[in-house]
C-alpha cells in the first residue's frame, strides 16, 4: 500500500474532502471528474483539448484495448501515455465490467471461480480473463492506476447471484493484488461490490477495505438501479470505510456515476473521484450541459435554438462558449457535421470541470452545502 | 470591377505568379489553396485550427446553406463570418454546381433560359434558382467573394449540350453581375465553361474575360475528365486571359482541383487560387498526405502502420505530426474514433498549406520549376 493520497481538508458539515493523489505522471487534485476515453481517446478531443479543459486524468478500457490494438502493441509503443500523447495520469479499469456488458451481448460469457471466458464482440474470438491476466494487461498498458478484476452482478440480481459475485470479487481482489504487488509505478484500486443488498455491501466494504489497496472503488452502481438505491449504497459503504484510519490516505472512487445531482451526492459522502460517459455521450447526442436548461441540459437540435445567438452557457468561458453560438451548434447537429460532436463534447467536459473547480473551492471554504443547494434547488 | 488583386511577382520561367487579393476580411496571398467548408465548417475543424494551419480563406456552398440553415437565418445572425466564427475571407460558390450534382441525383432538375428548377436532396421540396437569386443568397451570406451563377455541363457532354451550357452561362454571368453591381464589400468572380471543346472554351474565356468581374474562375474541370484533358483546358483558356491587361489585376481561380501534380500544373499556368475536397475527404477516408507515400499518400488503415512510431510525415511540423504516431492514427481509424477524422483532416490541410508556402517561396526565387521537378520526379 503506497499511501499516495494525502487528505488536505475536510468539509465541516459533510464528508466532502479535498485531497491530492500522487502518481508518476503527476498529481490529481480531488474531488475530480474522470472522463472516459475507452479506446485511448476521449471521443473527438486531443490531449491538448483535455489539458485546456483542465482534465487531470482519464479512464481507458482494458477490455477494448486488449482486443484492439492489443496491450502488446501499446507496450511496444512505449505505453499508453506515449501512445495517446497524454503526459498526465491515466486510470484503466479491470475489463470486468465490459466483459459482463459488451461481451455478454454475444451471450457467451462463462464465469468460473478462476476467471471469465468470453467472446470478443469484435470478431467472435474466444478469450479468458483472470485477475492475473487483467493486471498483466494493465501493467503492459502502463496506466497510473489499475483496478482489481471484479465481477459486477447484473441489476437486478438475486441475493444468491450477488453473494456469489461478492465471493469471486473478493478472491479476485486478493489475486489482483498479488500480481500487482511488485509494481512501483502503478497504483491499484480494489472494487467493492454487493449489488443492492445491505449486508453484502457491508461485507464487501469490510473485506476490500482490509486489503492493502492504494485506493478503493465502489462498483456495481449506475447499472440500472434508481438514484435512491444508488445513494443507499453510499450510505451503507462509506461509514465502514470512514471507521478505518486508512480512510485518510486512500482515495475513494465511484465507478460510472456523473449526473450533476449524483456528483453532489457522491462528493458529500466523501467520494474523491468519479468517472462517467455522461458529459461526452450526451454531447454527441446534442445534449448540451448548461445551468440554463432543465436538469442542467438543453437539446440543441430543437428548433428554438436555430436563431439563438447566445453562447451554450452564459457563465461558461470555454473555447466553444467564447466563439460559437447556439445557432451554429444547432446547424452543425442538423447538418450531421463532425464538428458538432467535438464542440459539444468539449463544452460539456468544461462544464463538469468547472463544476468540480467550484466544488473544490466550496469545500475549502466549508461552503459545500451552500453550493449544492444553490445548484440543486433551482433546477430540480 | 474592383481591381482588388495586385500582382507581386511573375516567375521568370513559367506563368506562375505571386499576388495579393484584398477583401474586407483581410488579404489573401496567392497562389493559395482554398479548403472546402460546404456547410460553413471545414469538416471536423474549428476556426482556430484553420488559422493555425495557415488557411487564408475557405469555400462555402450556397446550395447547401440556402437549404439549411437558410440564408435568411445566417443574415439575421450577422452573416457567415460571425456564424462560423471565421474573421478571415470566405468565398461562396453560385450553387450551380451542386444543383447539377446533388439535386440531379433526384432526377428532377429542369433548366430553362432564365434559371434552374430543382428538388432539394434533403426534403424533396421544389426550388428555383436564377442568377439574381443566387447572387441575392450570396449577398445575404455576406461572403467576401461571390461566384456568378453558371451551368456546369456533364462530362462527357455532346458539343450541343456544351454549347447550350455556354449560352446560359454567359447570359447568367451578365445577370449575376447586374445583381452584384451595387456590392461594395463583396467581390464577384465569373466562371468560364466550355467542357472539353477547344472553340467553346475559347469562346467562353473571351466572353467572360470581357465582363467586368473582379476575378475569373475556370469551371467544368475535375468533373470526370482525365488529367490530360483538364490540363488542355488550361492550355486553351489561359493564353486568352493573358492577352488582356486585366490579367494583372484579376485573380484566376481553378474550381475543384487539388491533387498534388494538378496543383503544380495549375500554378505553372498562372492559377492563383484553387479549391478541392481532396485533402479533407481523403483524410476522413484514412488517406494521409505525405511525401513518403506513393502519389503522396498512404492508407493509414493498413496493417503495416499498426506499430509505426513515426510521424505521419517526417518533414511536417504540424500539431498532429508533432504529437501523434502513425500507429495511433491507425488505431483511431480501426476503432472508428471521431478523433481519427479530425487529426487526418488537420494534417492533410497542413500538408497542402505547407506545399503552397513552398510554392510561394519558389516563385519568389524563380525556382518554381525546380520545386516542381523535385516533387514530381521522385514520386510518380
Amino acid at each position: 500500500m503506497k499511501k499516495a493520497f494525502k487528505l488536505i481538508k475536510k468539509d465541516k458539515q459533510t464528508d466532502a474532502r479535498l485531497g491530492v493523489l500522487k502518481t508518476v505522471h503527476g498529481l490529481i487534485k480531488t474531488p475530480t471528474f474522470v472522463p472516459v476515453g475507452s479506446q485511448a481517446t476521449v471521443k473527438g478531443l486531443t490531449s491538448s483539448d483535455l489539458d485546456e479543459i483542465g482534465i487531470d486524468i482519464f479512464f481507458v478500457n482494458t477490455y477494448l484495448l486488449y482486443l484492439r490494438p492489443g496491450e502488446e502493441i501499446i507496450e511496444k509503443l512505449g505505453g499508453i501515455h506515449r501512445f495517446a500523447n497524454w503526459p498526465k495520469p491515466i486510470i484503466s479499469d479491470s475489463g470486468g465490467f465490459q466483459v459482463f456488458s459488451l461481451a455478454k451481448k454475444e451471450n457467451k460469457v462463462k464465469i468460473d471461480y478462476q476467471g471469465v471466458t468470453f467472446t470478443s464482440h469484435l470478431d467472435g474470438s474466444k478469450h479468458y480473463f483472470t485477475p492475473e491476466k487483467s493486471i498483466q494487461i494493465q501493467q503492459k498498458l502502463k496506466t497510473d492506476i489499475m483496478v482489481a478484476f471484479d465481477q459486477c452482478p447484473d441489476y437486478p440480481s438475486s441475493y444468491h447471484q450477488a453473494w456469489l459475485a461478492n465471493q469471486r470479487t473478493h478472491r479476485w481482489a486478493k489475486e489482483s493484488l498479488k500480481t500487482a504487488q511488485k509494481n512501483k509505478d502503478q497504483l491499484i484500486f480494489g472494487v467493492i461490490q454487493g449489488s443492492t443488498f445491505k449486508d453484502l455491501r457491508e461485507e464487501s466494504a469490510g473485506f476490500i477495505n482490509d486489503l492493502p489497496f492504494d485506493g478503493l472503488a465502489i462498483g456495481g452502481v449506475a447499472v440500472g438501479e434508481d438514484k435512491k438505491e444508488m445513494r443507499q449504497v453510499l450510505d451503507w459503504v462509506t461509514p465502514i470505510l470512514k471507521n478505518d484510519k486508512k480512510y485518510n490516505y486512500r482515495p475513494l472512487h465511484l465507478l460510472g456515476v456523473g449526473e450533476i445531482d449524483d456528483i453532489f451526492a457522491a462528493v458529500e459522502k466523501g467520494i474523491d473521484m468519479m468517472d462517467c460517459v455522461m458529459p461526452t455521450r450526451l454531447g454527441r447526442m446534442g445534449y448540451i450541459l448548461t445551468r440554463e436548461g432543465k436538469d442542467f441540459k438543453i437539446d440543441i437540435t430543437k428548433n428554438e435554438f436555430s436563431q439563438d445567438k447566445s453562447a451554450l452557457d452564459s457563465q461558461c468561458h470555454c473555447y466553444v462558449c467564447s466563439n460559437y453560438s447556439k445557432a451554429y451548434l444547432h446547424h452543425l447537429f442538423k447538418a450531421h457535421e463532425l464538428l458538432a460532436y467535438r464542440l459539444a463534447t468539449y463544452h460539456n467536459l468544461c462544464f463538469i470541470s468547472n463544476l468540480f473547480d467550484k466544488i473544490k473551492e466550496a469545500i475549502s471554504k466549508n461552503k459545500f452545502i451552500a453550493l449544492k443547494e444553490e445548484w440543486l434547488k433551482k433546477e430540480r
